[in-house]
């Protein structure tokens, strides 16, 4: 297989395609739309949940786990949710196969073995959950209700992409259960602060955060939050949304509870997920022609060692020096591997480090040993210095978080260059069309102008900005008043 | 709802399924046969995942992630083991609902939403890692392959229970691949070892490491390894299995490799895995009449401490003490839960600490405070000791080893106690009807006899222990020669 990629200027999305496959991070599978994480994407998808897990648990939430499947009857209770899945929904109709009369050694499904009721794969888990915690819940005493859940979901998707858009994806959906409307919308807000920390800090991927508009919103909820990325090509990413339900589920399925003052009444709900999906944002983000480019904080090996020899016995120096190295590094936590592998050539290495964007490579061959340095190249600006050994450790404790930061800080400076206010709808249209990126602009606050609009130049508002200041303008596209900007763009 | 447990020697059975859902482990869903992790119940699954994964990755393993559907035609593609699964699986036959016609506000299967292939969800991933692998291994240097997956399953059970045999379960499987057949035998057992130093070291569950008969066999395997542990009530409970799958795999998917000599082979496999049937496992090797009783390693909170005070100033001093108590047992890696709710006495604390078996529970009264002391209750032993407080943290930490090496010893003298010998079929009878447990007997090696002992007795033989020594004898049922003694148990 050549390691060779398409160029991101030839073709963002073709370029996309390969990368996923030949940094091993995933391909498709022989199930429709379906992927198979392999393990250098799962080792990096292992260190987002672990950082989000954390986060989740230290801002209170527990783990718990419910059904892969929805009864029918559940999935149907809440109108508008069910309403936005079903048509995209796997269903469990029977649970045997039989052999097949007509052809031998094949299965056939046992036309006796027919559900009483269909089951839907999950494709949320909001009616299931909502469901039980109908036997949870009698008392203020038993809320909060503070519970996530790591699982496997379904949409059946017609047009899939590795990570960004797959029939079955991973992902964590946190469920909460509240005693006032106020309790539930600042769960909601602070868990899409989770997620723009999660992003910003740990993945170096700045985001926006916004409400989402009507049409935009997740079947069921009262108000969408999310956090908007934008790739390299110009086009948005929606990382993360966090869910204020209002009663909706809790008057579904019935969820009341007795206040202190014995009063009953209906729960406030929350739900929110960010999903294998930001394996696509991180790819997009920072990575080049030369393959990915992996932030320190999420590199299942910050630091590779390649051994430069010809005998034996220089192998045997190198290796010597690279095990003091090693301890070094990992007394600061630092990951490293040592890539002796003897059936591969240096440049072979080199070349498969830098496609899998390996934030650092350590060269050492028997000039070094003369020398007492190493040869220390950066992934990122793929630039290299010949260091001293006796300031390795220090110089590449250092460079784990230069290097978070310089990529966060490459990020935030290409979105600033690809945001732009626009006043007109020509201005609109131009700039989409020849830059792309975000665009803040004037809006009448209708789902008509905004279909309108998307139905025109494909773009949507990806979300109206938490922190957009009043300003008065007119909308771009009818003229009509408004208050403040919203943020549009083409959107993955 | 009572938290009054039945007893086991009542009925064992009741006592389990009160138990598990009393001390907030699990309980059943809405959906056939299907359970819903609690929270507590899933901390306690976690403390498992992270020991496990931590052991695989010491071992040379990597996690990945491989669909959750297994297009029929896969599935059929292993003869053996698509029989031993076609009974028993949930079958994917339709993408969509729509308004149902007939029903105003319900869903129906959308007819023209039939797939053109049925996805049978995975009750084993085999076919689907398999049919990948196909794509990964060319040469030698391909291998070995060492994958493992953490997923949920589904295999549509008559008779469930709460971990014990639930329709989905959360489990781990591990997928490799070898270059030869004894490389492939040797990870086959070593991974049995790691489940075996799993569960007696960091579970406390002492286990019988042995090899399946033909007929106990995992459907497609060359030969079948397995833990076997016992219970309280004399059954036997299989712990975790480890496959030796010989070429069945790769010849089924065509999976071969060319070797250093230029040779193409098949390749060599095993596959194993363990599940949340832990938990039962747990559950009847430690718990008791009070409820459950946790294993220091396995449980979320190692330590509670209760505050009792009448007034708040004595609150406020009880909970001083206790943060340093907290303070000074984290330093030593120890977890500890303040129970500071206002809301429950602390008679209601202690029993639901007892009931969901915390290791240690601490008290700290206006009394304790006078004297520099606390009380300090074990939840195994049901015993409570007065300890000074500048003694604390070396107390307990000496405590939790303490413990678990009880807990490992107990369980061990109540197998040594339940496991016997016996030479005659009436013997065999005699024991199965009074005590039950482990029974060691010489059995001819037929089919038919295992059967026939099945059908008499409802015990199977649980495995061939990998200890056992070479003794001549006459087989229990048969009379005829038999040159070693195999296990016999009733099991779950």
């Amino acid at each position: 297989m050549s390691k060779k990629l398409t160029k991101r200027a030839e073709d963002y999305s073709k370029w996309y395609n390969e990368l996923v496959v030949k940094a091993d991070l995933a391909e498709n599978s022989a199930v429709r739309g379906c992927m198979v994480i392999k393990p250098y994407g799962y080792a990096i998808w292992e260190k987002m949940q672990a950082e989000l897990d954390r986060m989740f648990k230290e801002t209170g939430h527990q783990n718990a786990y419910f059904p892969l499947f929805v009864p029918k009857s559940l999935f149907e209770a809440e109108e508008k949710n069910a309403e936005g899945f079903a048509k995209e929904c796997a269903v469990v109709t029977h649970y045997r196969l039989q052999n097949d009369p007509d052809n031998p050694g094949k299965l056939r499904v046992d036309p006796e073995a027919k559900l009483e009721e269909e089951l839907v794969v999950r494709p949320t888990s909001e009616a299931i959950i909502w469901n039980t915690y109908k036997g949870w819940i009698q008392s203020y005493r038993d809320l909060p209700l503070l519970i996530n859940q790591w699982a496997n979901v379904v949409r059946w998707e017609m047009r899939t992409r590795l990570f960004l858009r797959t029939a079955e994806f991973l992902w964590q959906e946190g469920h909460t259960a509240h005693a006032t409307e106020a309790e539930a919308i600042t769960e909601a807000e602070l868990m899409n602060n989770v997620y723009s920390n999660f992003a910003e800090n740990f993945m170096a991927i700045p985001v926006i955060k916004g409400l989402k508009t009507e049409s935009e919103r997740f079947a069921g909820a009262v108000e969408t939050y999310c956090i908007e990325a934008l790739m390299q090509d110009g086009k948005a990413l929606q990382a993360g949304t966090s869910h204020f339900l209002g009663q909706n589920f809790a008057k579904a399925f019935d969820v009341k509870f007795t206040s202190k003052e014995g009063k009953q009444d209906h729960v406030w709900a929350t739900s929110w997920g960010v999903s294998t999906r930001l394996m696509g944002a991180l790819i997009m983000t920072h990575s080049d022609d030369h393959g990915l480019v992996l932030p320190p904080n999420l590199a299942p090996n910050q630091v590779v060692i390649v051994p430069i020899y010809k005998t034996d016995e220089q192998f045997d120096e190198v290796s010597e020096v690279a095990n003091t190295i090693m301890s070094d590094l990992r007394a600061r936590n630092i990951s490293v591997k040592y890539d002796n592998r003897t059936t591969f050539r240096p440049g072979a290495k080199f070349a498969q480090h830098e496609l899998q964007g390996v934030p650092l490579r350590i060269a050492i061959g028997p000039k070094d040993l003369e020398n007492g340095t190493v040869e220390l190249a950066r992934r990122d600006t793929l630039t290299k210095e010949v260091v001293a050994l006796d300031a390795l450790a220090e110089v590449v404790e250092g460079l784990m978080t230069t290097i978070q930061n310089d990529l966060y800080k490459k990020a935030s400076d290409f979105r600033a260059e690809h945001t732009t206010k626009v006043d007109t709808f020509e201005e609109f249209k131009d700039v989409l069309e020849k830059t792309g990126g975000f665009i803040l602009a004037h809006w009448d606050g209708t789902n008509e102008t905004e279909d309108k609009i998307k139905e025109i130049t494909k773009a949507t508002i990806r979300c109206i900005p938490e922190d957009s200041v009043e300003e008065s303008g007119v909308c771009v596209f009818s003229g009509k008043p408004s208050n403040r900007r919203v943020l549009f763009a083409k959107a993955y």
